[in-house]
């Protein structure tokens, strides 16, 4: 019992260390450092003639990130608990993927997972947290329209593949290349001057596809805009709104309250 | 009389047929692979040594789909009653098609409806009908304003094919190359480098035409979509305002009673 | 007096009949059919073989337009009521304009007044005419923020000409050509690939000019949009909103009134 | 104290004499033909055979605004209240710039002071300056979400230069082009035409960063939007909501106090 007691006070001067505002901001430097040195190393003439320097600094970086998270994991109650938050998930896989790659052959692999650490500025930051907690959020209300996007991405894909292959091999030579074609017309970025006319060119009718494509997609995706700014003003709304109505009725509920004393009184 | 009630009996039973989940599941796993084969059918080399395999798939489903149709048709009291619904239609018209063309010798038309089957998925899951449903009837509500943009689009193809024809006869050589023009101007897709800058080196005077129709096109698309913000957010408001109104106002009529009552009571 | 009486029949009668719905069809019908000749006109081999043709349908079709406008004059008590509605000299300068030009040499300009006659369609039907209405309602409250617009397009315009008259004459080669490319800029057409690269490869540092001028112009839009957005949910809000509010404040209104009666009952 | 006293009543006269409707008209005229001059000065030719008359009006111009924003100083109770105003901070130093400069040797930058002080017509007109001022506040509310994007492009400018900086000098050769690439693909300006395509055709992979990135940047994009539309239609929402409720909840206060006051009379 007394193990136990240490191990909890322990956990506990850990948790108080984790939680002291000079940890969070002294991680928060070394990120900021981190993306500092990725944005230096991609200079070629800086980095050929310090290599050996900078991959000293991410040793050293990888292993302090490694030890935050080891104090992170140690702070909590049990091991599970820190497994609960996704950011936590964020944060140990992005340092673990820097110990497994680290023999790798591809540099650029691991290059890139240094970049990605950057990403952890989110993670520490609170209200970046928040703010991306509520972008993600806004996900999952557009399942169905996403859904009906890609069928409708997918039927025109095959068409696509299907009617111009052999005309514009570059832009509808197979499916994966229907597909992505299909998402640069669908960002009006150019589908025509780049994409129709060749075709239409070579086959008239070939704008019905097209004209077609860009009306059925950017009407979508403009319901898909329209579906979620209603449900955020509506959301805004109805909480404003409830304060105001929920002081009125109080009123009112107080109203009947004296009304209906003064029908006993008189009754008595 | 018993022969009504057995034919009753069979409809009944073929009702429980087609509404039972596992139909519905296995039409919407058909409709998947029909959709995965043909996309496999896209690439030449692999659709032209399974030629033979791909046409007896494409029969099997044919005939799957046919027999569905009807049994759906034979679970309805009256025939008429199936055609009710615009997505029966719809089902039975693509489905029809198929057989219609079978022995057609474009190759193609066959093609392509074999791939818009792929769109009775939204037909066979509720919650895509409810969406597809939705997005539709929004289009009423635009009628007056996709008329306006039918005149301003009309009005300005007949100038430009007037004033441009000679000068710019791949963009304005007639009056419906002219309208194509003019919708790829509206999406702002190249509208300057591509077909501005080119006749405005001939004729200085031109950027008129192509600034106004931006300006007014422009204007006009953006009027559409604050018109169906402004509806959709007011319709959620009203749905969520009548239900906070309605129990104030129970209250205040409950008040009333009361006082009437209280009145009452005096009186006597 | 008998005169004045005669007279007052008379523009009785012509009211009559300019108010009834077949002459607002058959003006509808000539204004369609005016569409149809110009836009065959468009098409050089059969405008050359028909011109006798076209110019007497012109001249017939000009000649009913003037009676029909001097009839709607005839109908209003006084002419001045006639152009009291702006767009009754919509109407009438159409018109007019198709006579004050018909002696010109320009062929073009009396050809694009014979396609802006399709507009009057507009002006006859009433939905349209209200929807066009409140589009330009619009206008007036985005007073401000498009006079700091013209200031911000002038500036930079001033700016540009300076700085890139010498690199790139064909966008900044003068004030007027500067203002163009601006207005393509905001638009976001081909502002980076055709405008600031070719640019930017002479001079690095132009990239700060393109940025802010992107940055401010798309910001000053968006407000724009947001204010209309905003100003448009917030009428249809007050509007029924107020219907809501009104009864219950009559429900409150009439409790106040009983509630004195009580008072008032009692004391005597 | 006399001089106190002579002194105040200098200023009250130069405080009558700024805020005088004339003086405004007057600055503002003189702002206007400021900006006409440097309009005309595009004109090389005018320019150059003019070029001592520019000189002279410049010249004047420059004193007169300096002896206004003196005057301006002047009128106020004390120097630093001058200098509360973010506004003449913007004005003082538009003008002090014009002496500080006016010895240089980069013609350029004279110039280009000279067009600035058009801007003044903003901080001149009242509703202009308004304006501005909503404008500029909706930019801290932003704060987090532009955060946000600067990690996201700082982030994807890193990688970019990393893969691309080989296969595309020209748009990826170092990591402030990079960024300038970025915004240009955020804007959706030849993002696949322009940028894509050619690294496409080199890395087949690429395509996932390119869609990656315009996925997430008009996905933060158009949250910031959303986020803005919402929390000004709240905004002026909660303004007019306010004003009909404060009135219905003293209508329900007065019908308290007769209920409470009828009881009173009651028990007496």
């Amino acid at each position: 019992m007394s193990q136990k007691k240490t191990q909890s006070s322990l956990r506990q001067k850990i948790f108080n260390l984790v939680q002291h505002k000079y940890f969070t901001g002294t991680i928060l430097s070394l990120i900021i450092f981190n993306a500092i040195v990725v944005g230096i190393e991609t200079y070629p003439t800086i980095y050929q003639s310090h290599k050996q320097l900078f991959f000293l600094i991410d040793k050293a970086l990888i292993w302090i990130f490694t030890v935050e998270i080891v104090l992170r994991m140690m702070a909590e109650r049990k091991l599970s608990d820190f497994f609960k938050s996704s950011w936590n998930w964020f944060d140990f896989l992005i340092v673990a993927a820097g110990h497994i790659f680290i023999g790798a052959h591809f540099i650029t692999v691991l290059r890139i997972l240094r970049v990605l650490r950057v990403f952890r500025a989110i993670s520490v930051v609170p209200s970046l947290r928040k703010l991306v907690d509520a972008l993600l959020l806004t996900i999952p209300a557009l399942g169905n329209i996403m859904l009906l996007m890609s069928i409708i991405f997918y039927i025109f894909a095959v068409t696509g593949t299907m009617l111009f292959q052999e005309v514009a091999p570059e832009y509808f030579g197979s499916l994966q290349l229907s597909l992505l074609t299909l998402f640069q017309v669908v960002t009006l970025e150019s589908w025509a001057s780049g994409v129709m006319w060749p075709i239409f060119h070579e086959l008239p009718w070939s704008w019905i596809y097209f004209v077609s494509f860009v009306l059925v997609g950017t009407f979508v995706i403009f319901n898909l805009f329209i579906g979620v700014i209603v449900s955020n003003v509506e959301k805004a709304d109805a909480a404003d709104k409830v304060d105001e109505m929920a002081e009125l009725k109080n009123e009112v509920k107080e109203l009947k309250q004296l009304i209906i004393n003064l029908s006993k009184e008189k009754s008595s």
